[in-house]
């Protein structure tokens, strides 16, 4: 058994061995410079981790990882693209860089190269790994375009829960489908694969409402982020949804209003209607009920304990950020 | 035995009762819009002609006609935002009708369901299904890059074989990988598979040939198209390369003058300038030593020639056109 920091050192180092073709440099470049400005690579641990609570990590494990991270990176080129993202991770994004078509370009051979992984684990699960894959890839699409139909909205016409809807297929499923893949290579059961894909989606939904609330809520300086960021550009998050539905006639005038102004108040008054909502409160609450639903799913798994360690001590890393 | 005929139609049928999910309706209208509005479906074809031409049609061969199909679609859909083209087949483009970020997300997609396909064929040549398939997706990625590199190159810089490599990755290499997926699934042996990939990619390059020629000197009734359009536009081809490489000092600095000019009679002029460099008699020239490549990788493939007959008929449909 190994910690996920464990885990995430060796992934690391494998990772950055695999090595896109020279030629032609300006497609090849594009694509490397998304996978070189880092990130947390916490999908293909999940993958490893899925595998090594079943069974000890076996080499088709690690192909996965590589191609789920891959095409998270080939999510976030495409992405970056729609919604004229100038920074990522504090460098240019590839499109900034290359221009929109390499950047294109870029994204559409990450994601054959993502198959070129999945074609190399063992025949035997072959065709399950695709399928599962798949199915959290077009979701991952789905959520993207519901994401941008949502923004195209009034944040009042919104319901809370095709927003939730949203973001468990935009940034869950593939948490979860992560975990399900390592479990399949792992040897585990239909049931058990369910258990660890449904811990893996909550887990997901309990990170994105703690990452809103942090925006809010947080520390600016402990967040690494502007606080109030997401109020100032009016983002559909779970805080303002949530509000717009606790809160009473007079404080939704009131919202409309903020939402309507640029005034130089605009964060404060709006984190002072969210607590008179008391949504502050909910939200904490809300990221519990997820974490918790996650932990009776991990507990369900018919497995040691023990060898649940290493998946309890990640979840509880990403969701106790206090800023 | 069919004839390619026949397999279209049978082809068209199977392919438009294929669907995508109802919602995101933002996503999948998208989607839906560049299968609707047609096209040749002649990859699909030489799938299906590929397996028979060593054996019955089987039901995986249906599955790698829809990825092939699906494949080239989703190339189209991207190109065109990359080539920012307004039409396509007569029909407004899909990121025209949608914008750009629904189409670069609708491209996507339907790079995933290419794989639902191929992952749905027998467990026994799935690896090299995907195998053949992916190198040739990449190369197609890298046949798109490399006409963008050479595109905002001078086209006195351009090497003529670095075109003609351009040109078979990225048209020719699929044409060759639809018909070898064809004859994996029909059993033909290695060997015959590499002829029968040769042959296709020989045909591809002859018809690049045929193109640019009927679009300088086509009558334009006929072929349906502006007559010259690709020497309006300055675009490199076949023809404007060779001349490049054939014509005398004068003549050059005469192609260089007609490159930098709008004038009314541009065409003619080329036209007579690639006449009086024998362009166009090298280019039927070219194009027959294609044919005959590919006769020759057809001819040395292992099966009775009755039943290559319909692959020769296609070939010839195909390189016959003279208008």
């Amino acid at each position: 058994m190994h910690s996920f920091q464990e885990l995430i050192a060796q992934f690391v180092k494998q990772f950055d061995q695999q090595q896109f073709p020279q030629h032609p440099a300006s497609l090849y470049n594009a694509a490397s410079h998304i996978l070189k400005i880092g990130g947390k690579r916490i999908r293909p641990v999940l993958s490893l981790m899925g595998n090594e609570l079943f069974d000890e990590i076996h080499p088709d494990a690690w192909q996965v990882g590589f191609a789920v991270e891959l095409f998270h990176n080939f999510t976030l080129v495409h992405d970056d693209i729609m919604d004229k993202a100038p920074l990522r991770r504090n460098h240019p994004t590839v499109h900034t860089l290359y221009g929109d078509p390499a950047a294109i370009l870029a994204g559409d051979v990450m994601l054959v190269y993502v198959y070129e992984h999945l074609n190399k684990v063992q025949s035997r699960y072959k065709q399950k790994i695709i399928t599962v894959f798949n199915r959290a890839a077009i979701q991952v699409c789905e959520g993207q375009q519901l994401d941008m139909d949502l923004e195209a909205m009034d944040p009042a016409q919104v319901q809370y829960d095709d927003y939730v809807n949203m973001i468990a297929l935009k940034t869950s499923v593939l948490l979860a489908a992560s975990l399900q893949l390592g479990a399949i290579i792992g040897g585990g059961s239909e049931g058990n694969q369910a258990y660890l894909y449904n811990f893996g989606r909550n887990i997901g939904i309990a990170f994105q409402i703690q990452d809103d609330y942090l925006d809010a809520f947080g520390d600016p300086e402990k967040f690494g982020k502007q606080q109030g960021g997401d109020i100032l550009a009016n983002k559909k998050t779970f805080l303002l949804l949530k509000a717009l539905e606790m809160c009473n006639p007079a404080q939704r005038t009131r919202l409309q209003e903020l939402l309507d102004s640029n005034s130089e108040s605009k964060v404060a008054d709006m984190l002072q209607l969210f607590r008179d909502c008391k949504v502050d409160a909910w939200a904490a609450k809300e990221k519990e009920r997820f974490q918790q639903l996650a932990f009776d799913n991990l507990e369900s798994i018919a497995v040691f304990s023990a060898r649940k360690r290493p998946l309890m001590e990640l979840a509880e890393f990403l969701l106790s950020r206090q800023q």
